[in-house]
């Protein structure tokens, strides 16, 4: 087998895309090298019936965005898109005439609230410059979202950080909600956190937001909004629970994977069970 | 104005791509009918001038794949990938000279186990055709991935379903992880849920499950990988507290949405906090 530099190997004499095998009975090629859209359908062609001969399922085509000159040629040889970063697209093809168990685009966003209560019991809480709450002038608790590769409870942090310029330590996760059709029909959980400040002197981000402070608790759940709204008032009460210590959520612990190679933590009640070899 | 079949408005004798205003100070374009690439080209420029010059934010264009033809097009104006799903290819450009402050794209692929545990101590188990658990003869939970748009209460009922026959009800979340670089560099939310069971009949599925029964407690967790495995000894763990009623996880209520237009359900600890106005 020769290799040349462009990504196409050759094989008794007919070209093929180089691909290496993924776990699951299929290829993936990564494309790199710029190709002419004609090369590129010759090589494809031989290539999926090589494929196809050796009984592989799956075929992964990963187009960074400077070979979109490609991406119409994957198309008119049966591929589709499966998902897509701003620097690249995968396009997938089924090679069995089976119903296909190609896995799914990720399919939720997450996000994270952030409730920081001083000693005072004061809310930490922010005025946003733009948006649906700055029409209404309220104050709100620190949320945003969490990015990919991100932990809940960093992205908690970090947020209240970049909007306050307040440290804090993750203590638990108090609730979550699931909703579905949010953004572009992407669903969404929203895991509202419990954290506790390490310093007091608010440092305001500029771009977005507009004051924040703290506030005593009373103050935010009178504010008209909160007091008709389910999610806001929920807040409160969560709030409330926690200064009388009656309430408990899902604390973090770290684990391992079951095979050993992902990092991450586990959130679960451990006030209720006890996970021996496992404190944070 | 004059507006044309081909998604094509004409303004003031200049043909513009026909748009609509999105919440965020940006427009999204829909295109739906086929364009030759040179006069997409033309009335791309024309209308991207008339964005600035409203003051326009973010741009959003949705190819449908068969319009594969226009994708390098739009990214040779400068536009970029933000996502796509088999049927589209959504791409965006941002006008201002200020960082961008467009929405990410879906992060995390969510999966669920289920814990269905009959009255004599006995869990429902499954061992899968194929895959790394197939090989070493693990008997394991259900399990499976939770459908965009679809609730994590939900996917667990349906999974068990599919994988055994057995009708249950959604109980409660007993605990969750998450982890990182899971599929493509995503990041994954893996929900542990209970389940009671309201048929016992076990009916498997051909497609992927080797065999289903109903295993005694002692039985799953002597399994030798079971009891090297930190996840799979949790699991344990909580079914035990679960018989001894020890432990409470995040029961689900349904919600709306802060304002209103997007129904969902909140999870959390409901023995601590009771929530007026919110029941099952």
């Amino acid at each position: 087998m020769q290799v040349f530099e462009n990504g196409v190997v050759e094989l008794e004499h007919v070209k093929l895309l180089e691909a290496t095998n993924d776990e699951h009975g299929g290829v993936i090629v990564e494309m790199e090298e710029p190709m002419a859209p004609q090369a590129f359908a010759t090589v494809l062609t031989a290539s999926m019936l090589h494929w196809k001969h050796q009984g592989k399922r799956g075929v992964w085509i990963k187009l960074p965005i400077n070979l979109v000159n490609l991406v119409e040629t994957a198309v008119k040889a049966g591929f589709w898109y499966h998902h897509a970063e701003p620097n690249y697209l995968m396009l997938v093809y089924w090679i069995p005439e089976t119903a296909n168990t190609l896995p799914a685009n990720a399919s939720h966003r997450v996000g994270v609230g952030a409730i920081v209560l001083n000693a005072k019991r004061e809310l930490l809480v922010v005025r946003e410059k733009s948006g649906k709450f700055q029409a209404i002038g309220l104050w709100k608790i620190p949320t945003g979202i969490v990015d990919e590769g991100e932990d809940i409870s960093k992205a908690a942090m970090r947020e209240v950080k970049e909007e306050t310029g307040i440290d804090t330590e993750f203590l638990e996760i108090l609730a979550f909600r699931q909703s579905h059709k949010s953004f572009f029909g992407k669903s969404s959980l929203f895991f509202i956190c419990m954290l506790r400040p390490l310093s007091f002197d608010i440092q305001k981000q500029e771009q977005e937001i507009e004051a924040a402070q703290w506030l005593p608790l009373d103050e935010y759940a009178a504010q008209p909004f909160v007091q008709k709204t389910q999610l806001f008032k929920f807040t409160t009460e969560l709030c409330l629970a926690k200064i009388n210590k009656s309430y408990t959520g899902f604390l973090r612990h770290p684990t391992t994977s079951i095979f050993g190679n992902r990092p991450g933590y586990l959130y679960f009640n451990s006030r209720d069970l006890n996970l021996s070899n496992c404190d944070d």
